[in-house]
């Protein structure tokens, strides 16, 4: 790892490293796309070019999460935070309620919002246990609002870096899932889904674009007063994606990304990589006097790996010297603090390796 | 012209070109920005580098348009349509009155939207004169609702491509206006304006981005009930256009082109080589007999100039021999039908001067 790399190994939480190889076709592409003489972005959205993009794109989340026909897959303008409203004014009415699961920040920030359209019955997700440890509270330890229209949760909390192992199967009603960091990740069984949605910088490409798979029976009662056209599902839906202007470079991007996992065994090969990246990582922080996860086994995220060490006086040092040795973005979040390793998607073993490689370096300088 | 030429003239109503120039540097930072090791996309928005480039990006636009310090600038998510539900949502009582200039296709989705939120004052910005000729009803002629909480105006109408010459005056009440297809062609007198936005794929950067104006006596008074946090400007203002991950690949770029325009002589200099090419192509169009400009004088576009040929089975062949020879995306909107060029800041007088040989060459060939 001499100076003159240029790519580091990137472990921001988000927005989050693209796979240098769709960066580089992107480079390659940039002045002039399939021999248009103009990028994609300059494309007009109604060509027959850019519809192609977005049929494919769509076509390859399909494949790739083997998504049924009864099932609408939406790009949208935005990121999560907008679904946090859509989701509440588009499928609950002011006097009905639904089940929201609290984790953190970012799950505040959901509950907060949907609780200016409707009713909504809070149960805690997350909890310290007995041993000061952050673990998810078990299932059979819910108490949900059985009538309520949909249990709103987050699969992968990146802030902690708590991640549901399984999906959860008590609640009889619909379940509507925040997957922002953890789509693509791994194979989901969507039938057991009403509604997912997925900010894309995380798994799918640059920010400003969110995937939406929402089960098309869902449209039959929906609400649309003073709902904004662009934020009924239905109207998304049945203009292909584009009522307006879509973000069409994101959509193109996403679209190499799903390529590029096409190419590299699909979810289910990412599934068995993002595994061995984070019980690589675990494991060395495990049997470390120095280092340590703060999180309970069994609740234990392999996209967000939060580690702290002992003596916390030495984070700024860690991550002044990570920065030299071309490991970025280990800064915890700022509500949490320590560190934290986002191994996504397009973070290699190599990086992994590497960052472990730094973390026996530091500790021997530093002890 | 050879055919190694690997940029095309893009005559795109939008998204549209982007300056060769600012691509170019995007490409070369595209995998390694500023030494960092990364994109600008994989780059957290919560860096101080991040917002070194934000801040950057709305000091230059302040610059570019010498905004007051009255004035908010924001960056935000989606694009014009979604400021189409937000300005009435945030301003406009359901039993309140609001004037809307009504154009053409898009300013009737906008007013559809508006209908949702309030009373809508409806007043045709546009008509068919005696010749034929589209032209904008002359402001003397328009009956407002005086009380009317604000006037929505679309400043330049890319369908037809008709533009005001000179802001609307008489009416004593807000003035809101949707400039997308002409915010940075020329100078803006912006304290006429209580707030103005723009959709970025037009003069500004990628799709996915808007760019608001507004003026921040406005938030006193302004209305939040149903309304999505992401949607209030107030809330948008305060956190400085982060509320969430911001489309931060698309404010970069912008922040390019606003460095793109600064050293190419601001507005000013763009505003006077707009019209250089505004002029030579209508005049051309004016004294051929075979091409003809559907738009009365004093009314017409600089940005957005409709082309009808007098036989017009000649379509097909134009826009197919036009692409042969690297002059791309002429066709008109499907609901006006004909030719379209749209010359926004990045088209060179090079460009047009291209179109014009090749549009005499057509006519030699085909007459």
């Amino acid at each position: 790892m001499g100076l003159d790399m240029t790519r580091a190994f990137n472990f921001s939480a988000g927005p989050a490293a693209i796979p240098t190889e769709v960066l580089e076709r992107a480079q390659k592409e940039l002045l002039n796309w399939n021999g248009y003489g103009c990028s994609v972005m300059e494309l007009g959205h109604r060509t027959p070019d850019f519809q192609g993009i977005l049929d494919k794109t769509e076509a390859n989340l399909r494949k790739l999460l083997k998504i049924p026909d009864t099932y609408k897959v939406l790009f949208m303008h935005g990121g999560a935070s907008h679904q946090f409203s859509m989701v509440p004014m588009n499928f609950l009415a002011p006097e009905e309620t639904a089940n929201y699961l609290e984790m953190d920040h970012w799950s505040r920030m959901c509950i907060k919002e949907a609780q200016r359209f409707g009713n909504i019955h809070l149960q805690q997700g997350i909890r310290t246990n007995s041993e000061g440890l952050m673990e998810l509270v078990p299932e059979n330890e819910w108490q949900l609002d059985e009538k309520g229209k949909y249990l709103h949760f987050t699969s992968n909390e990146t802030i902690v870096g708590v991640q549901f192992q399984e999906d959860p199967h008590t609640f009889s009603g619909k379940l509507v899932s925040d997957m922002c960091s953890d789509i693509l990740s791994r194979p989901i069984d969507i039938e057991k889904y009403a509604l997912i949605y997925a900010g894309a910088q995380k798994n799918i490409g640059p920010s400003g674009m969110t995937v939406v798979i929402v089960r098309e029976d869902l449209f039959e009662s929906f609400h649309t007063e003073r709902v904004p056209s662009l934020f009924q599902y239905p109207y998304v839906s049945e203009k292909g994606s584009m009522p307006n202007t879509p973000p069409s470079f994101g959509i193109y991007f996403a679209g190499m990304v799903f390529e590029w996992l096409l190419e590299n065994g699909g979810v289910e090969q990412m599934y068995k990589r993002n595994l061995e990246k984070a019980h690589l990582l675990y494991d060395y922080v495990d049997q470390s006097n120095f280092y340590h996860s703060p999180v309970a086994k069994g609740s234990r995220s392999f996209m967000n790996v939060a580690i702290q060490m002992k003596d916390r006086t030495h984070e700024e040092r860690f991550l002044h010297e990570a920065r030299e040795n071309h490991l970025i973005a280990l800064k915890g979040h700022k509500t949490f603090g320590g560190l934290r390793a986002s191994i996504y998607n397009a973070m290699s073993l190599d990086g992994v390796k590497s960052l472990i490689r730094f973390m026996e370096q530091f500790e021997r300088n530093v002890t």
